[in-house]
């Protein structure tokens, strides 16, 4: 069996996510494996990096997967493009050593979230973005952004999730990011790992701190009373894209 | 009767056009016109600068229509916009004078036609671009596009459109810029008119020639013959978008 690592984008909006659901809705994962399956004539299973929620995007999620074939990477490549729905596209087919597992040979991902920060809402940015009417200070989401780099423990900011195995709640940020152009803000977040709606939870605390609904010296406060009552609402799915994964 | 200017953006993906349909297909007039009505609490008609087509995007189309009502205008698009689906946005509401119609008082239009040129589609801007994958000379296509510049008769690049009444075939492209930006190449064509799908067959056309599908010289034969058989196959509704109208 030859191992493959393939790199993919989605975009979520009509996804429930990437992995495959008990009910049957509609997953990345779903998507995937079934042209995979229908490439190889047999069924395949693939792994992720990591799993995204509803609506939320990828521009490059990676997965691994194993298959007896002859097939060169770019051939499956093109074969998979050709069968999957236009909400999917492979980016690329590697074909890697046994050792490589998508989820557990992770180092680091990068998520971003983006804000659209202007009066009128936009349509083509609606499913793209969380669209944010309110004045925000740019520099004081950079200042609170500050604290949370590092190794910490990062339990005020993780949703309760009943499918996640406990591996414990202390993960390091390497880096924080915030841009503006225009009217777009877009927060990019660096871990070795995340915890269930992080981004989306941090996102949520910094905007409240941009708009002044919160100060700027709750932060250290929130992450230190390890209690997820004391970050702020989670930000929208829509707005969260997983930009690249590390091994 | 106040008269009022709109200028609004929508996404095409999910609108049969701009033009209310016999068939009661969901349009963007038919959008405005429902929620105006609701507002005003009468029916309102509405009149655009122009139409257009299945799918076809607009970032600020312009429309106008009466209503007696003391509302201030900011207060008319804040209703509108909490009334509209989030396919539609109203950016701006004025008053005008009694003379002002959308279509007739038009001085000059930009339309863009936006083009995807890499090898693998993207999920993202598949429905805000034609996605073509064979290499592309923009110096070619910027050469080609001199020749259409002017006072023409652009009869090679018009549809047949049975709805549309004659007001002749020749136009005024005032400016024609084609823009690289990684791999999108923006095609921005202003005029003082168009003739029915003429961006969308002009793209079509400029594409061929970049391609090398069609040498340059052809433009110039394609233009002095006014037969729509000599110009290439139009380019696909999804990559079009209205960006402004001058008044």
């Amino acid at each position: 069996m030859r191992n493959f690592k393939i790199t993919f984008e989605y975009d979520g909006a009509a996804f429930c996510g990437w992995q495959i659901q008990a009910q049957g809705e509609r997953t990345v994962q779903g998507e995937l494996e079934a042209v995979l399956s229908k490439i190889f004539r047999k069924p395949v299973k693939t792994i992720a990096s990591g799993r995204t929620d509803s609506r939320v995007h990828a521009r490059a999620q990676v997965a691994s997967f194993k298959a007896d074939t002859r097939m060169k990477p770019g051939e499956i490549q093109k074969a998979m493009n050709s069968l999957l729905p236009s909400d999917v596209v492979v980016l690329e087919v590697r074909e890697v050593g046994d050792d490589f597992q998508a989820q557990y040979s992770v180092k680091s991902k990068t998520y971003r979230y983006s804000v659209l920060n202007q009066k009128v809402r936009s349509v083509f940015l609606r499913d793209r973005c969380y669209f944010y009417p309110y004045p925000l200070k740019v520099t004081v989401m950079r200042k609170a952004a500050k604290f949370l780099v590092g190794r910490h423990d990062f339990k005020s900011f993780q949703a309760h999730d009943p499918l996640r195995a406990d591996r414990g709640t202390v993960r390091t940020i390497k880096k924080i990011t915030i841009s503006k152009e225009g009217h777009l803000i877009a927060i990019d977040i660096t871990a070795d790992g995340f915890l269930y709606k992080m981004v989306r939870n941090i996102a949520g605390t910094l905007l409240a701190i941009g708009s002044g609904q919160l100060p700027l010296n709750e932060m250290p406060k929130i992450l230190k009373a390890k209690n997820r009552q004391k970050a702020w609402d989670t930000a929208p799915a829509q707005g969260l894209c997983l930009m690249s994964v590390k091994y």
